[in-house]
């Protein structure tokens, strides 16, 4: 017998592995923060010894979701304002909201309220985007949860920068404080093409090949902006990117809505990834990426939430039953964005989409031990048919019991264990009757 | 003091009457099976006093959820098909499914099953067509949710009779059966101008006059249908029910994805009512059904989830921030359907859709007490700006925690009162077990 400090058995995994493996009577053994086997619980309980075991009875275990584009801390914006057109919803709401309000405080708890949502529905690595990042990746590191940060960078003044070369010092400090840390990854994060000049993208590409740190940025969000970026740079988006050497494996694109079928092919020749937020570009109107397209063109397309100004959830569950149902009726074509191509864009499309996958996004020996526990003893999970199904047109994010997260229980049974769920709320409520008051002015 | 059988208290009421009125600390007094009051807390505690008092806390009470159309018993069909061309589907997997399978039983329990699930996500209120319709009454009743059912009619045989005729009179047995019941309704249900014949409709139309009972059917879900209809009638299908004196105020339309301009007007003139199905609608690629442009012509429109074979739940939380979304994409306009009118689709234009307005769909003083409680002490509903964006964009059905039909509580605290969960669950698993052995063969 091989001592281990966790044991996770159910009545069914997916492995989310090259074969998509399912298997019956699952188990999971891991030992610090890794998987040391998967397989048949029998098999399992037989070799392993547990200081642990989370006996889960008739639930899914499975790879834990990764969101790929949010902006954590806007959880305390959360419903300010929706169903408006796009510039009177940011130059009326959003932009006065974050100008008067965002600070620290703000990053901190907005950050942290973040993480307990995703927790309690199954995510457990985001990539974020928003200001003041040293307090979110705080927030993430407290909740447990492993995150990818980046600062957003752009020409004018943020609360946390008054320059461009502030923002990009802010950024070298956050790489070269968190390079070591278990949970906190960096990234760098120009806003979009429309908010960042060329000295400030040629910055960013240049500490990024200095730390061989990914780079991701908002990109043809919606069609103003393409027709926008047309006009200024006398050609396409993806081709300016080309021109200006952005198009490898570290650019992370946040959209893509707008895609022509040859930024595609550019995409994929050169091993760009493409963050799909649909919920977002259906409530903000921007339009239907073709995410089927880009798939079919070898493009990495992991699944986001957004930040909760545009979506108002980061529940990833609802994100994978959105993108499935959305480019079906977009192309009438009931075939097309099945579910286990969706439940692996929320899961192994999402780890390669942040260039994790060696570590993450799969249940197999030797990655890090990020996993998550489903239960299917529901009325609306019953009869089981087909577990993808279940997963992307039947499941809610409150089915979600256990989560795991390095090797450490950060739920269980639905409890919270490493955030204080009431503390945070109660100071997200306090700023958000601040924010209030601040509109009314 | 005015005695009471219940009191409910929570920090937030909406009451969806003709006013929207949203109250703080409020509370609704109940007796028998009916609204008394419904007012600020302190006021209703002061003039009544109640056998039963249900102190909710941090939670929205309101008006509970009218799914206009839904065939609840294909609970027993969940996932079993997904992702495949709408003929591949129906006649390899739904069409063989059923005509193997479905018998009294599989419409008894897979019934009780959908009851079970619209109760746990705030549905008090079911329009349902299927097979066994008398079934499916006996099931609502013993969960204690209310229904409009309505066997399934078509020119061929079904599981449940060998002509047109028997399903007329089987039909006429249950209005018979059923007329004085406080929760069951009847009605009557052609399956689609495709599937019957105009002397079947005819024999509807005639039954309808005599009981004055509403008519439901599919109308114009795909375009293959629409063509179809126009070719064998020589004109729009909506001009044809026109002609035959169908359009009236007790026809309810299921779908309608394919409206004309004309057939609204004729919709809105007549008083013909629709239920919008839009999870059904992407998931089958039939497309988006122009139900801004329905309601600015004045016709009534309410919410449904389909069944589970094309959706695959019967949550209307979740049909609400589908519908609030695909028409912003659909129009690239993110000021069409707005919350607001979404919860009311989902509430009190359900209830006028099903022509029971004057008995449900609000909260308000002599109507049906028909409630739900939605906890708000979650992180995902916090912080709180606006009630009505929570509800479509940010709420999920595992957020209703108390749920009261006809003036008894069927749901406390998530724990169902009138269904056996696990037994319910157990029969419709061997249900499946003997449907994917009768589809292997």
């Amino acid at each position: 017998m091989q001592d281990v400090d966790l044991i996770i058995t159910g009545s069914k995994a997916l492995l989310l592995d090259e074969k998509n493996t399912c298997l019956n009577n699952a188990a999971v053994a891991v030992n610090g923060d890794k998987i040391i086997a998967v397989d048949d619980s029998k098999k399992i309980l037989k070799q392993f010894e547990a200081k642990k075991i989370i006996v889960a009875g008739d639930s899914l275990i499975m790879p834990s979701f990764v969101n790929c584009h949010t902006h954590a801390a806007m959880t305390c914006f959360r419903g300010i304002a929706d169903d408006l057109e796009l510039m009177d919803w940011l130059n009326n709401y959003i932009f006065p909201a974050e100008a008067k309000n965002v600070n620290k405080e703000l990053a901190y708890w907005g950050s942290l309220l973040g993480a307990a949502e995703m927790i309690k529905s199954g995510t457990t690595t985001f990539c974020d985007m928003y200001i003041f990042e040293d307090e979110t990746a705080r927030a993430a590191k407290e909740a447990g949860i492993r995150c990818l940060v980046g600062e957003v960078l752009f020409d004018f003044p943020s609360p946390n920068f008054k320059t461009p070369e502030e923002g990009v010092a802010y950024t070298k400090m956050l790489i070269e404080k968190w390079q070591d840390d278990p949970l906190v990854n960096i990234m760098i994060e120009p806003h979009a093409l429309y908010t960042c000049s060329q000295p400030l993208l040629a910055d960013v590409k240049k500490l990024s090949e200095e730390f061989n740190v990914p780079i991701g940025l908002h990109l043809l969000e919606n069609a103003a902006e393409k027709k926008q970026l047309e006009e200024k740079f006398g050609k396409g988006a993806v081709s300016f990117l080309k021109d200006i050497g952005y198009l490898n494996e570290q650019l992370v694109a946040f959209h893509c809505v707008h895609f022509t079928e040859e930024d595609m092919k550019m995409f994929a020749d050169y091993g760009c990834k493409v963050s799909h937020n649909p919920a977002s570009n259906m409530k903000l109107a921007s339009g239907v990426a073709p995410v089927p397209e880009m798939i079919k063109a070898g493009v990495t397309v992991g699944l986001g939430t957004d930040g909760c100004a545009s979506n108002n959830n980061l529940d990833m569950i609802k994100e994978m039953g959105t993108t499935a149902k959305l480019h079906k009726v977009a192309r009438l074509d009931p075939t097309v964005m099945d579910a286990q191509t969706v439940v692996r864009m929320a899961t192994i499309e999402g780890a390669k989409t942040l260039g994790m996958e060696k570590k993450i996004g799969s249940l197999e020996s030797g990655k890090k031990a990020d996993i998550i526990v489903i239960g299917l003893n529901e009325p609306h999970l019953t009869p089981l048919y087909c577990e993808y199904s279940h997963l992307v047109y039947a499941t809610s994010g409150a089915d979600v019991d256990t989560v795991v997260i390095n090797g450490k229980v950060v739920m269980e049974n639905r409890k919270l264990l490493t955030i204080n769920e009431q503390d945070v709320m109660q100071k997200v409520r306090d700023i958000a009757t601040k924010v209030k008051k601040s509109l009314q002015k």
